[in-house]
Formats: structure tokens, C-alpha cells, sequence
């Protein structure tokens, strides 16, 4: 078993760093994610191959995802491949961390209807995306609700350090001050 | 005028990410700078394509050199031509920023024996290493000196927040918690 890390265009680099790290301290496998076979660029300009695509990857190998934000997550906003991809993962019972504005991809796979949640919107901002449950809406630096897990952009630390506490990997947290 | 982002087999990505967000913010140029045309895999498994190599890039369009820490910077002890291309970077007095492990790097193009710096390595491992200068170590998660800026990678928040300060760049470090 595997945490599948998906990389979309102008994905946000730090805010995965820490995730990232922790898994690999843990020693979890991870496996790179894209939409398609193509290079992905991300927020600050790093360069990145996927290891796989969403095509391809087995979901049944996946035991986590991990959905990095993006400061233009609007670009995704038709890939429905992409939602019915994370609702499959969700379905298998894996953990989902989504941080920053990601969980909006969370509400498009319709896993915020039923969930708790944070996102790294503003209430006016949520109102005029206009898929975001309010109800369900926390106003907190990390929502951790079953298996899913999600942040506000600046909390990217306690975001790895709590996505490593719910594979229960063993990590030093001391690493990332 | 942009900053070279070394990226070397097994390069921190945590310790780098900061510092990337921060150059972005800033609306600085980045350009990644890799030993040859190969990708290069983080120490995290992220698969990276460098922008350039140390043999194309116009050192004299650098006005900043970053150089991210990694976990086994032994592999890199050889690579002369490395260590020429960051002397060639500091004579031309551009900001050169290293954390972690990396001021091993500044260490070997013979950059610490003029400036005070810190490292990501305990007494033991310097005096093993055998290249290190202790008058001019100091024990600090940050050391900044003319031009030098060193720390030690838990301090990779500290680090890039440093770096966009001695840039004078435009950015708001409350993205980073």
C-alpha cells in the first residue's frame, strides 16, 4: 500500500513539503499522481514528472491521498475525471488530506456533504465558488473529521505532522520547527 | 537578474519549499540549476527536471544561488565542477543561502574559511568531515554573514523568510506558521 500524491499545475510546493517528508520518514511509499503524462509545474516553478496518472494508478494500492492546494484551483473545475478518481479513493476507505484551497476538489467529489472540513477561503469566497456545505464549514487551522483531513494553506507543518499521526507512522516532528 | 536553485540527487524538498514560495512571492526569477540534463528525485521521491545545468547557466545573470540540504551529501564530495561554479557565484557577490547539510558545499568551494556560517552537523561529524573551520562556526539556527547565509534545516521557515529579507523582496511571511 501506497499514499498517492496528485500534482496539478501550480501546485503548491511548500504546502506538500512537509507532508511529503513525514511520509518519507515514516516510510511510507509514495507514488506521483498527474492528470496526464505531462510535466507539471508547480505554484514556485519546480518541474515535476508524475509517476503515474490517474488513469493508471491502482486505487486499490492507495491507503492515502494527499491534494496539495494551487493558487488557481479553478483550473480544475471541469476535470471531473479527477473528482470521480477521488471519490473512488474515498469509497476504498483511504485517508484524504486536502490543504489550502484543495478541499475544494473534496466538494466536487461530493466528500463535503457528509464530512466536517476547513479550506483556505473566506466565507465570501465559499459563497461564490457556491459548492461548499456551510454547515459542515470549520473554522479552524486543521479539521481532522474520519479519514479525512483538512487544512488552511499556513498550517502545511501541523498538516504533515497530522497526516503522519493518522497512518501512525513513526517520524520526528522535531525536523520541521 | 534571478536566483539558481541547485537540485541534486536526494535535494531536501521541505527545506527548499519556503524559500522557493518566498522568491515567487517576491516575483523573482527562479531558474533550477541541476549537475547535468538527468531529473533529479528529491529525498522525498518528488522527480524533478532542472531548468539548466552548472555548465549552461550565465553565472553572471545569478544574483542569488540557493542550495537546499540533502541526506546523504557525501555523494556529491567529487564534484569539482560544482564547487568551481558556487566560488565562480560568490566572487561575483551574489546572495548564496545553504541549509542543512549544503554549507558543506560552501565549505568545499573554500567559502567558510573567510565568513561565519552554521550546519546541519554535530561537533563529531564536522571533525570526521575534516573540512569544516570551527573559529568561524557559530552554534545558531541562522547565520547570516556579508553575503552568506547558512541554517540548520528545521529552521527551513526562518531560512526563506531570511533569504526574501536579504533580497529585498515584497512577500508576507504569515503564509508560513
Amino acid at each position: 500500500m501506497r499514499t498517492g500524491i496528485l500534482l496539478y499545475h501550480h501546485f503548491s510546493e511548500y504546502e506538500l513539503s512537509v507532508a511529503l517528508s513525514v511520509l518519507r520518514q515514516g516510510n511510507q511509499d509514495i507514488e506521483t499522481i498527474g492528470l496526464g503524462d505531462s510535466q507539471v509545474v508547480g505554484e514556485a516553478g519546480l518541474t515535476c514528472v508524475p509517476d503515474s496518472t490517474i488513469e493508471k494508478v491502482d486505487v486499490n494500492e492507495l491507503n492515502c491521498l494527499v491534494l496539495p492546494g494551487c493558487d488557481d484551483i479553478g483550473h480544475l473545475k471541469d476535470e471531473t475525471r479527477l473528482f470521480s478518481f477521488i471519490s473512488q479513493v474515498i469509497e476504498g476507505n483511504s485517508v484524504v488530506a486536502a490543504i489550502s484551497s484543495a478541499p475544494f476538489l473534496l466538494a466536487k467529489a461530493g466528500a463535503l456533504n457528509t464530512q466536517r472540513y476547513t479550506v483556505g477561503f473566506t466565507r465570501e469566497q465559499r459563497d461564490f465558488i457556491g459548492i461548499f456545505n456551510e454547515t459542515n464549514y470549520i473554522d479552524s487551522p486543521l479539521v481532522t473529521d474520519g479519514k479525512i483531513l483538512t487544512a488552511k494553506g499556513a498550517f502545511f507543518k501541523d498538516f504533515g505532522i497530522q497526516l503522519g499521526k493518522m497512518l501512525e507512522l513513526d517520524f520526528n516532528s522535531s525536523w520541521y520547527r
